[in-house]
């Protein structure tokens, strides 16, 4: 068989996504393509129009559906940053493509390239690796008293599941030595909770890696002091969103980072600085955030020798001291360019390495193995009472509980009244600030069971006395364990 | 009247609760109260215990009733850190502490001792104002359906009021010049948009004082990569528990700084430190910390002339060279000291003023102008919908709202399906990934109304056709301003 005998490599061309974006968006990308192009990347665009013009053309989301279609069919896109307009309603682009798409990991690699961009922490080397999808970022927001705003975090196993698995498919592929998790579950035990106790669960299955847990108010201390002490980092989205912007600053510039927002069919590659409308069209810009971006995109797509080869020139060019304004100094940098003659200074390179920085050198397959999330059996999950959340303008819970305790279904007593999470009934403390939120968690007496119509017939008993229950949540327990947090104090 | 004629000015002895707490607890208390003393402090001391032999003698918060009733009594509470014992369901005392007593604003101040400390941050000299009883700090978390879990995160204008005008209050008494708030009120539109419009409202009365704010993820990077540039900041709970960690850090040393826990009636000082049980009982831990919340208690009870002298001697021994040693450097100290003698040389110094430092002076009084928060007239309030969340272990959310859209309860109508904030019903995209918790959202068709009994009918439907409703929130206007969020992507 011909095949066998002479095997004929075919460089399959994949098919990419790109935006121009806003601002420096067009000239960045120019430049980033130019780069891609120079250096073999195998790759063939559709261009899609996005940000501001669409926007200020009507559609709230930026973005119009034959958009979307391309974006779907090419699961690939590189996107250049784009400008919301103020006010108006317009949604962000951004936080809707990842949630539409999936794309449940943010990694954003921070690197110092000392002593080339100025920075106090010289040895720095971590890789951010951001849930995306939930979190307090869900945007869940509902307002039911005149006081009091609240806003649902959210987490969830299989957002935790997917996103540390990442983390750790990520170090195993690119030679990371370990993964930390920074979570709050000293105070969030439940949600948090989640998270680190997947972590711990995940990082059995790669024992070559180490693994240890900050929290996350002291790891971001430590990340804020003393980087060089981490590798990869995995968070959930909010931790993620402030230690990745922390990680990229104390580089020394945001101009210089790139992020990959991975999905399970889908993938978005982007630049992580805006549009910076005031530079724009002047041949100033950095295009550096992007064209680490786009390298991050070759990994994924597979090209793993074009985006070594695309890394190593651009760091080349960096220690050459060939460097557009925005990191320019007198004495480092050699000469200061444009735009379009960095990105040529960077092709010149392609095929040369760095002499003082690290050349990098990619595994030969760097698309990492990520099976899709297989839903685990249903527990066994048993309603054991609930909460009700009362408007009353009171100020004594002795005094609403008085009213709450007439509630006679079927055994279903008043437990508790907390305040803003602290437990005000019984024996709360005069000292309690008290807002006009009231949770008041009912429950059967000892050995009864409740039911839906139970918590309906609460709900009746309410309306007719003129409580004014404003949102309810069922206490459960799964496979037993209880599955809902105590009152703080009780 | 003699009164009248000659006045005698009788310095009023403040009694305080004192805990010497755990592991280094005792031996950095002793040497804090004896400065204290040296100085000159007009305060009498009720001593409590609380911490590790407490809990371990069966009481899971820590402290007796008969201590609550002390530090409600005295209301002024200085306290060393104690040790939470692993495990056995022990509360935290210090977050029951706050909750309880309605200790909302902390107060953590940050300064540089540069070239005494080694530090990235030499000119830093920072106040964290952080909001202390709210927030995602309530501690309410629910799971409800097998794979997601929820905590809520709330924000009240009380709450809002009275740490934004601490902050302001605290620049004007202080001498500070400028205020920052942090949110993400760019995701988070209504719980940290109240906190930002609050801070907006409340900076107009204080028109001497800069205000500014940045969205948290690009504040925190500025805080940890110059935070000379800020000045005092305030903000909710769990941003404010990070960047306090993040500039204590910074400043080189987290042993050198103490906090105050400050509410309307009572107030708690503390070291932010822990207990350090590995080192206690040598005489080489640094009181430091516990000095500074000391500082901060005297200035809280009116004995500025005390607090000053304190400060300045403190300042003179650490740039005297005079260093315990956790900051003991070799070239820059001139001699390391225990305990104790770090003690003596504060005593020694007291009535010098630093020679390097800048001396500090304070108000005459520097108790701050912080009224009671008086409760606004109620908003006109009406029902304009409810999210029923579903726990459904299905994946297509058209599947679900074909069941839900037969729920006929007088032109209340499935308005939406999302899946983690996101809008997977109408027109979802396969590609967004689902999780069995699913917020179905009802409102009545235009110009009709939404009663309770409404939302008790669809919860009865709901029973009856196995839907597993887990819990609701209604939906509400506030004076004709709708007050819940959008999904994403709506």
């Amino acid at each position: 068989m011909i095949r066998e005998i002479c095997p004929i490599k075919i460089k399959r061309m994949t098919r990419i996504t790109v935006a121009k974006g806003d601002g420096i968006g067009p000239e960045i990308m120019d430049a980033t393509l130019s780069i891609l192009k120079a250096a073999g990347a195998q790759i063939e665009i559709d261009e899609i129009e996005i940000g501001e013009k669409v926007y200020l053309g009507g559609n709230t989301s930026g973005i119009s559906n034959e958009s979307w279609d391309i974006i779907r069919r090419n699961k690939v896109f590189l996107k250049a940053p784009i400008t919301t307009p103020q006010g108006g309603g317009y949604k962000s682009l951004n936080v809707t493509t990842r949630k539409f798409l999936g794309l449940y990991a943010n990694i954003r690699p921070c690197a110092s390239l000392h002593p080339f961009v100025s920075t106090k922490h010289p040895n720095m080397d971590i890789v951010i690796v951001r849930e995306n999808e939930e979190d307090l970022y869900a945007g869940i927001e509902h307002q039911q008293t005149d006081e009091v705003i609240q806003c649902l975090k959210l987490i969830s196993r299989p957002g935790c599941e997917k996103i540390v698995r990442y983390a750790f498919e990520y170090a195993k592929q690119f030679g990371r030595k370990k993964v930390t998790c920074f979570s709050k579950d000293n105070i969030m035990k439940q949600t948090d909770g989640l998270f680190h106790h997947v972590f711990n669960e995940i990082a059995q299955e790669y024992p070559d890696i180490e693994h240890d847990h900050w929290i996350i108010d002291i790891g971001a201390a430590l990340v804020a002091d003393s980087p060089e002490k981490f590798d990869v980092i995995v968070m959930p989205n909010l931790y993620g969103d402030i230690v990745s912007d922390i990680a990229a600053q104390i580089t020394g510039s945001v101009g210089l980072a790139g992020s990959a927002n991975i999905g399970e069919t889908c993938a978005m590659f982007e630049a992580i600085h805006g549009s910076a409308p005031t530079i724009a069209g002047q041949n100033i810009a950095n295009p550096s955030g992007l064209i680490q971006g786009a390298i991050q995109m070759l990994t994924h797509i597979g090209q793993v020798g074009v985006a070594e080869n695309i890394q190593n020139a651009w760091l080349k060019t960096i220690e050459d001291g060939i460097h557009t304004a925005d990191i320019y100094q007198e004495g480092t940098s050699s000469v200061k360019v444009g735009t379009k003659e960095f990105a040529a200074a960077v092709i010149q390179n392609i095929g040369q390495k760095p002499k003082q920085f690290k050349a990098v050198s990619y595994a030969k397959d760097t698309r990492l193995n990520l099976p899709k999330y297989v839903r685990k059996a249903a527990m066994k999950k048993e309603l054991q009472g609930v909460d009700l959340f009362v408007h009353w303008s009171g100020s004594d819970a002795n005094e609403l509980a008085k009213m709450l305790e007439q509630f006679a279904v079927n055994d279903i007593q008043l437990s508790m009244i907390t305040n803003r999470g602290i437990k005000v009934y019984p024996d709360g403390f005069p000292e309690t600030f008290c807002t006009d939120h009231w949770r008041c968690r009912f429950k059967p007496t000892d050995g009864k069971s409740i039911s839906k119509m139970d918590i309906i017939q609460l709900l009746l008993i309410a309306a007719k006395s003129n409580i004014d229950v404003v949102k309810t949540e069922n206490l459960y327990s799964f496979d037993g364990r209880t599955a809902y947090s105590l009152g703080q104090g009780q």
